[in-house]
């Protein structure tokens, strides 16, 4: 049955688009994602991207995230969705290009938020396609809420929502950096790779990133951590692997040694 | 509660692609039926697509509608799946571009059939966009299916399919000619087009037109007729427009007069 558990793999928006920019898609890194992912060959695999430099700043720009104040931000939601599916359909076209047999999900068409929590999450056409081995691709996306009236969901909330649900063998994060590192590596040379955390490390962690001054310190990777906790608690390893880097999100699905950091119980 | 009655506008793959061609979008047509969706400004539309020279010839090559039998398919099903979200794309960057509140709702992400019809279809996120007055935009894709593993589902399913369902008020069929002809007027200058049909003049012509001889004078259009029965039956009036016509679908969103034929009860 082990053999049943998905890989979920999320590739971040860090990774497959340039943040500086406004819908600024990496295509030669998507390209060469698609080819790790094919010639990985994983079965039950799973994969949720990010918004990046398309998601983010459209969805701030319409105030989406803070829900439904004023008509004219219908538009806003309706421009912030369609601007995830155009980089979802660049991911798509190289999965499909290098014939991995991707479906694309669209999170919006089946999840209903509760002040920007998943509530409801209909999954019956995802569940027939992992069954017929299909690899679902999801994403970070608007979706309706039923307090807000409609907000953004993000990618890794959708990570741990199914890593729980279909109970993964175990989570890959692609991200822009080698992991998680004691304090910032792109202004402390001294700055140390975290090669395995357990989750009571975590937790002491943390409490010590969570000071205000130095929320920038980790690149906000501790809001993606905060979001994999519960997956952390039940079990679930997560790899946190710089995508960045050629092979390394091909290492961490085949599970070859790479480097990064392993978040484990 | 009348104003809450949707109206549900088909645009027809032959109408904003060229069939004769692979994968060519008439980006020229979909940009001005989105200024005339824009400039109608209906509460309440549903609109749906069809697939033409995106979705078929993909969906032919594969043998994706007869459903799974070998494992080579995947990739055509995903790749039929990826070409129409392609085309759908088009049609929502034009629609957001005139500033119509318009959402895609994807429906291999929340319909399931069996054998080719529709047997589940997880609306909570539909039902949401609508009562937020989103205007959803559906369209003909690939779904998984229960007793095919997979098939494709027609844009003109979907449209019965949530007429039925939302009670409409109206379905408007953008298609490529102007209406429901007793000839093919390609090739006969006397074919007479049709007005208005009652149901039981439908099923009069539909028999006729049954025999194998005379399957193409309609230009397919009575397969899609034949789809369109049950909500003709139940009370909701169809009219058929030439969608590649100026203002045709705009007067028949509006309830302006415009050639075309009507069916009715």
């Amino acid at each position: 049955m082990s053999e049943n558990k998905p890989i979920i793999l999320k590739i971040g928006g860090s990774v497959i688009t340039d943040k500086e920019g406004d819908l600024a898609a990496k295509t030669e890194v998507i390209n060469r994602l698609a080819e790790e992912v094919a010639k990985a060959n994983v079965k039950n695999l799973i994969v949720v991207h990010g918004g990046g430099s398309f998601g983010h700043p459209t969805a701030e720009r319409h105030g989406i995230k803070d829900g439904f104040k004023q008509d004219g931000q219908r538009i806003g939601f309706a421009e912030t969705h369609h601007v995830m599916t155009v980089l979802n359909g660049l991911v798509m076209d190289a999965f499909v290009w290098h014939e991995i047999p991707a479906v694309s999900v669209t999170p919006s068409s089946c999840v209903i938020t509760e002040n920007g929590r998943i509530k409801q999450f209909e999954d019956a056409a995802l569940r027939m396609l992992m069954k017929m081995q299909f690899t679902p691709v999801l994403y970070g996306d608007t979706t309706v809420d039923e307090k807000l009236g409609f907000t953004v969901l993000s990618g890794d909330q959708i990570v741990t929502y199914l890593a729980l649900k279909f109970n993964a063998s175990k989570i890959i994060m692609g991200v822009d950096t080698d992991g998680l590192y004691n304090a910032d590596p792109k202004t402390d040379k001294n700055a140390k790779l975290y090669q395995r955390l357990t989750l009571k490390e975590l937790f002491d962690i943390k409490g010590k990133f969570a000071k205000p001054t130095a929320t920038d310190v980790t690149g906000g990777m501790f809001g993606k951590v905060n979001e994999l906790l519960p997956a952390v608690e039940k079990g679930i390893p997560v790899s946190i692997v710089n995508g960045c880097k050629p092979n390394y999100i091909y290492c961490a699905l085949t599970g070859e040694k790479v480097e990064g950091t392993i978040l484990e119980k």
